[in-house]
């Protein structure tokens, strides 16, 4: 099949099409290269079905005639802004980067008669709910980041869209995501602090913050195990792990691997590590676990394997 | 207190201008005169608290200078596509006039510290769902139209702005509203239809479609009942009446109000009006009612009354 992933030059849409280019898809990359690198999609260069584009998804034009000349069948919606943080500072990155881009590659496959999507949603559509068990139909869904409000608000689209043009559209919320090619996050900051100074650490808020993190390439079984499985409309799935881990236990997780005694973590204090943060929560996984699917490493085996391959 | 009223020149805006400067306030309307009209507004010209800039919200810079100048204190949102059907052709509309005119007025409330707002959404949110009774906590919300979508991810930027801003928010979601100064609807249409053609009726649809509709003057006595009684975060409202009126029913007051008899109705057949339209609906409304507004007229009333003042 041919399929278009966008934001595929980044951290989480590169292993995605190292998977696709493995089940025998040819692949349409598109990434402006903001998050993304080259460096996560170099050792693709030679392959016969993978072709790159370094444009920006918020160009329309150039997005319809990607989708029409290349014939794109299915579409893999992984651009958007990534990093919370900067966003809290700067809403139009969230306006432009997440809600902006969805709405971009929609009218595309409108205009395009495109019937097939994967989208990556997130937990923090939720918003800070961290007395329940998240499942799909918790409702009075508040984000409380810019980034959490054009995830929901790109849902909102795509039910629209599916609703009106008969699209097929698969959507995961994800977790944290963790492993090789991570661009940012506690455990990049963590490994980054103690390589400058191996005694102490600053640790932002009460440590306590304790989420579930799940590998890469978990995360991706799972796309490609029901990427075709979807009837007309939105197919809604969490995804995740069952375990959590906490910021402390990551800081312990990431000293044990560097082979750091006696580190003396500062803590920031306060429960989130910034404002926007969501500092708890967890899902309940019955839904994708009943449609056959269940993560192979706990949030703490994750943790420990992007470690190792980050320092 | 200084109020900018968003949308102020249309059919609710204006009627809400006007018990605004009944109660005292000074008013700055704002309005490109898409939907919106001269007319609706051309009594309040020589009023000294009232002030109209035909511009139009997607201009962020002028939002952001009125806002600035005029020392605004409240935001009301009013400004939105209002025709759904047109935007089913047409979703850029959608993503323009209703999405990023809440982007942009959120964006010029963040930087000129403006903390207060009334953001009018929709029962659009919900989608198709009519075997329930909708209030605020109906899960999975998954709207059919554009225009649907386009609100519920304006709801959604609406959180996270006000959590990261410390903002108070007043939001309704509106059932079909009708009164004086009506541009379009079920109703409109067929008063013109009728006005053409005296003998017979085209009703879209099985005219079992039956929706709850509120008189004007009722949804803006809600507004200025709530509208300062609301802490940091978003306070979400369904607002409407308890009883509904299906389209043969509308049809019905439509002829007699007309004093047309022996009309033949003749039916397009289908469900729903358009693709889009959500053909049954029902809000509870206990939540409002609690809070201690309950509205005059029932929706056959608001109907009747609304035929009156547009034959």
């Amino acid at each position: 099949m041919k399929v278009l992933v966008a934001g595929g030059a980044g951290f989480i849409g590169s292993h995605l099409i190292d998977r696709l280019l493995n089940q025998g898809h040819e692949i349409v990359c598109i990434d402006n290269l903001s998050l993304g690198s080259r460096d996560n999609i170099a050792h693709l260069s030679d392959r016969d079905k993978f072709r790159f584009y370094d444009n920006d998804l918020l160009d329309s034009e150039k997005i319809d005639e990607i989708m029409r000349k290349e014939k794109i069948e299915y579409v893999f919606h992984l651009a958007a802004n990534s990093d919370i943080q900067a966003s809290a500072e700067n809403p139009s990155i969230e306006y432009q980067n997440t809600y902006s881009t969805t709405y971009n590659l929609l009218e595309g496959m409108r205009k395009n008669q495109i019937k097939k999507m994967f989208f990556a949603s997130t937990s923090a559509v939720y918003g800070n709910k961290y007395e329940k068990l998240l499942d799909e139909n918790t409702p009075d869904l508040r984000p409380i980041s810019y980034y959490g409000a054009a995830k929901l608000g790109s849902e909102a689209l795509l039910n629209a869209y599916s609703y009106m043009n008969d699209m097929s559209i698969l959507v995961f919320r994800f977790p944290n995501v963790i492993g090789p090619r991570l661009t940012h996050g506690v455990i990049f900051d963590f490994i980054r602090k103690l390589r400058c100074n191996s005694k102490e650490l600053e640790i932002l808020g009460d440590g306590q913050q304790t989420k579930p993190y799940i590998y890469v390439l978990d995360l991706i079984d799972a796309i490609i195990q029901f990427m075709d499985n979807v009837k007309i409309g939105v197919a809604l799935y969490n995804i995740g792990v069952e375990t959590a881990t906490s910021v402390t236990k990551i800081a312990d997780i990431v000293c044990e691997e560097m082979a750091l005694k006696d580190v003396v973590y500062h803590y920031t204090g306060g429960s989130g590590g910034w404002k926007g943060d969501v500092p708890r929560f967890q899902y309940c996984l019955d839904r994708v676990h009943a449609a056959g699917w269940r993560a192979k490493y706990t949030s703490d085996k994750a943790v420990r394997m992007t470690v190792r391959h980050n320092i």
